[in-house]
């Protein structure tokens, strides 16, 4: 059965989550995904809608932040010029993103038919992690069918872990993928939320931190004695040999053992994260939250990696901004800045939850080349 | 005959042309074109290939500017964190990006077996500008093999206007399309060059200048006499009335008239525009080279529509940086800042002319329901 | 008697000019200046006063865009992450800005007793160009007393020229300094008003373009012929000989021959672009906006140096954020941006015109060890 | 007695320190102070000095990073543009950043006689925090005297806590000012050695985290354990009164109690973070790793709250780029980035460990309006 990091007694920051603790306690929102698990074919495609409505047609502002840019995502470009999102957000693995993006555009001019005649045309918004270890990422496995089938399945009911585009992602050497959480916050006598949806896919076992706990050296430790006394384990053995040919150079020499940590391959990982919230916030605004994903990650024990591309999107479904409107001037609700805090407050904590649920609620997976990654949960 | 700006005693600047005149002056560039031209079907693909070998194991230094960022570029958000271009640059229209990106992504498997399983994904660079006023966009009629076809086909000698991706664009109300030109730069006892291709697909007419005259001007008045005195004329009677559906409320407010003019489009444009250069530049450095494009850009007439995403790639063949090589240290290559000027003052006036070759070099064209774009060299 | 570059027939654009053509026909804008010039000390100071309020608690949205870096400017830090201006904008020689930022700080604490008490601190704007040609800037002669004469002089009628922070400056090898534009638009019904005031210290006699028309190359040949027939003309001498010593290495090599041309300097030089509009932009708008200025500065025949700090300061008067309101959330008219192409065109427009307005608007002056600048209003 | 936070037993990531635990363990690099201390004037200079030679000549690869831009810290623009750091970092309160930087000017042009003659001018740089709790800030007490002092007092020595700069600064809720650490790096077979120092002055006394201990809600409850008992203790009285006037309204609404963390004030700190490096690291390089710094930043407690000027410079000694060269083409070492992770990590540990070591070596203080701060180091 799936579990979530509060189902082990760990509570992260202090901000209440919201009903379902997850992206979906802002309203409108919606997720859904198509899952791809047959041996060597171990991925996927996750799909964010904030509202039910056509999102070419009435926008929602967002913005994105980089922490890492060792990552393919594309339709940054415009989202950082003109601050709006007029596409659902979708996530895939690396190779498959221009397979995805084509799916995309095809749903889109389905159901917006001026596109590309009497207006312009759409910004597809795919991002992506590596799913390599454990899905064979050269066979461009997902297809048209699978981003349908994750856009038409969209429900306020999240699932999460190895599914959708989580389905190949390892995180922190275990078993990776997706994972949401949710604050809500008190401002000016209302009640909002923010909620984090995350694509996890990164780290070194070592690094992992669980409030500040360093589970992932206990793990690592663990898994040595029960190397050392030959005792079956939950730990994957392939793990110590086949990923040892990517071994980096940095690396080897810092290591000089032979443990099970220095044995890690260099991280070739990412993270995606996703922010909610129906704050009026402007794009600017959103900017500002979404550096803030940065300090949630942090705690989890990331350092952001090279190999790493970490990356922030996010929207508020406070207003809609028209494709185009007689109307010259809009006028439209911000939040002041110096109400931000909370917000940032619950972007880090809905962060560093969605991370940590994104490991405990995935069952292990063996994939290509018989490479497996393990559950968190079999070790809290 | 495909005409240059030169054939009509037109010199752009005071630094001397490389020997072709084109980007394909600076050794090792190439470039080729994958042309559709049936009826509603006029678009295309074009590749620029910085140099022979593998561009995933032997990188090149590179940039990207956004003047405008209305635009669906992929491949930013790597070349931004990392400076280096790892795959060839390839344009295409708006809507073909994410089937140009698989395509690009599968040549590139093929290529380099490393990618995936022993190494990280590969980051495809892939430019558009919407050729929609006359092609069918919307029917995604570029395949996997016309990007094959435009990588196979790639040399020196490069073929500008109508062709490749340049087939369905529109520049200043008239033919745009594929433009190049080059420059020779002395420096310390030794020439180098800098070349530009341009993908233009901009600007209102009556916003062209050439060499300063405003051209557009004229030719816009030349079209109302003929339509006066019901003449016979080049220019299209379709312009003057489809595209009207589209008129900006900002424009029509402003020109309170019936003039050609008031009825051109809003700039639903685009222009990419590609550097390239043997001088020993950085990613740093090719960002600052890369910003003088937009000066020759506004040289043109243009003031960088809201519209129009208007980006530059710029990358140096000075240096290959390898994917990852054992030795930590690299020993490289770099110009002193203080010798840029000449630099700067080169991609000023390359993309300067490389704009008005990809108008005169163009054959008018005519596409999807009968619109049709007139060539400048037939008004020159 | 002081020109200005429509006094000699020039018209720039197509826009109609507000009714002073000047920064100051949006409403609430006003400039003042102090002006030192005895001798070696040729520089002063400029003030930009975006409304006649406090602008600390109610700043304006604005924004930075930076086309070159070299530059010294003080305060975008703050102005990038927030978006808003909260002190009036002041121009000065570049070794001055610390005393000038000191100033207006003090300025700002008397006007504003809660700010280090019972509110943060406050972020003081300064810009700057190197007016060391015409300036003993070693000599640091501008004093808070310049600072507060600058600011209580400010009103709606500009001064232009060699006057404020523009005493010592050149421009194209001429005499620059402070110019000023502006451009009425129509959106919607209304009627809104774009200024721009240039701070011009950059460029090289070449390259100056007036309208299209290459004017520097003309008055070069013409200072070359004057030179060989020995008659006394307008060209200062000097140009020829004492710059020469700081004659960039690339340059040299370059030239080849012992024409003024070639001895002139590498540019060190820069401009500060400032616009103010009464349309309502938000911050991101602003920037986009200001984005625009380049091309204006293109157009008269700059390149954007590698040695210039050309940096454009964008803020709207159409709205005033409080620097802290209970009220949580506030409501704030926008222009929808796809009307925004009327204001990227009076954007290049009012910058093209206020440079050339510098520079026409300018009296000769002679300034340290017998440097002096032509008048470019002399050669028209 | 000074201690630091590993005289506690407390130790911070997995790499060694160098043999000072100090920014000066990068060879080359000296820190000196100005300390004034007297009554409300709780305030001073921090000047970090990269190598011992003239800077302007002898200039350094350099970056910046902002974390949250609501600062007044001078100098980044050229920063971003060249990649060099030209002068000594200055550090001092915010409203004196002007006055630091007249007075670093005035020192550069005394050793430098050829600025603003033969060449250009010089870029100062000089970050700052608010310590108008302490300080008397709107005082400006701080004289080019004091700039003066902190230059020449540099040595590897780097004291700690409540001077220089540090002397009038907060750290959730205790005692900040200038704490540093470092990090040595195998790398290749050569030891590299990478060090922080950072200016303290942000958070929430709640926020505090110490090796991933929630030390500052344990020392809050102490104090109102000791509030409610009348026992007289290190905490502060004033704290919670003076500053209750501008509690911000967003923190009040979530409090809804009256204890001691309700009535803190609203962040309204920051933190300069500078890192040192012998790597041979390029500009693009070392805001790859100033990143970084933001990881150690999050993993003490802060979020990085809006009112939070965070910024972090990084610069390398491994290489020195001159002024200006004949040569046009300089050769220069470079890390290849997938060796990066290493210096990664060392920034985010050293960071952690400076800001931990500049409230353990903090002394109480007390200034303006009887105003103080507690000592970690009495809690722990």
């Amino acid at each position: 059965m799936k579990k979530r990091i509060r189902d082990f007694g760990v509570q992260i920051g202090t901000l209440p989550p919201g009903e379902r603790n997850a992206i979906t306690d802002v309203p409108g929102v919606r997720v859904g995904h198509a899952t791809l698990a047959d041996g060597a074919v171990q991925t996927g495609v996750t799909a964010i809608l904030p509202h039910p409505g056509n999102l070419f047609r009435e926008k929602v502002p967002a913005a994105v932040h980089v922490l890492n840019g060792f990552g393919k995502t594309v339709g940054t470009v415009q989202l950082e010029e003109l601050g709006t999102l007029e596409t659902p957000i979708l996530l895939t693995n690396t190779l498959s993103v221009g397979t995805v993006s084509e799916a995309l555009v095809r749903c889109m001019l389905e159901q917006t038919p001026e596109i590309g005649v009497t207006t312009g045309t759409v910004n597809p918004l795919v991002g992506e992690c590596n799913d390599g270890w454990l899905n064979d990422i050269r066979g461009l496995h997902v297809r048209e069918e699978h981003v349908r089938a994750a856009l038409s399945s969209a429900s306020v009911d999240v699932e999460e872990g190895a599914v959708g585009a989580g389905r190949g992602m390892s995180c922190y050497g275990l078993k990776g993928g997706i994972g949401t959480a949710s604050r809500r916050m008190e401002i000016g006598g209302q009640t909002y939320t923010l909620g984090a949806l995350v694509l996890s896919n990164f780290g070194r076992l070592d690094d992992l931190q669980v409030a500040g706990r360093l589970v992932g050296r206990e793990i690592r430790e663990q898994w040595e004695r029960e190397a050392a006394s030959e005792i079956p384990s939950v730990a994957p053995a392939e793990q110590t040999t086949a990923e040892s040919v990517s071994v980096a150079p940095a690396e080897q020499s810092r290591a000089g053992s032979t443990s099970a940590s220095s044995l890690e391959p260099r991280e070739r990982g990412s993270i995606i994260m996703i922010l909610a919230t129906d704050l009026p916030l402007r794009d600017r605004q959103l900017k500002r939250v979404a550096v803030r994903a940065g300090v949630g990650l942090a705690r989890t024990g990331s350092f952001i990696g090279h190999g790493s591309g970490d990356l922030v999107l996010a929207f508020s479904t406070a207003t809609r901004i028209p494709h185009e409107s007689p109307e010259p001037i809009l006028t439209l609700p911000m939040l002041q800045d110096h109400y931000l805090d909370t917000a940032f407050r619950a972007a880090a904590e809905s962060v560093e939850e969605a991370v940590l649920n994104s490991m405990t609620a995935a069952d292990p997976v063996t994939g290509r080349d018989g490479n497996s990654r393990a559950s968190l949960r079999d070790f809290l």
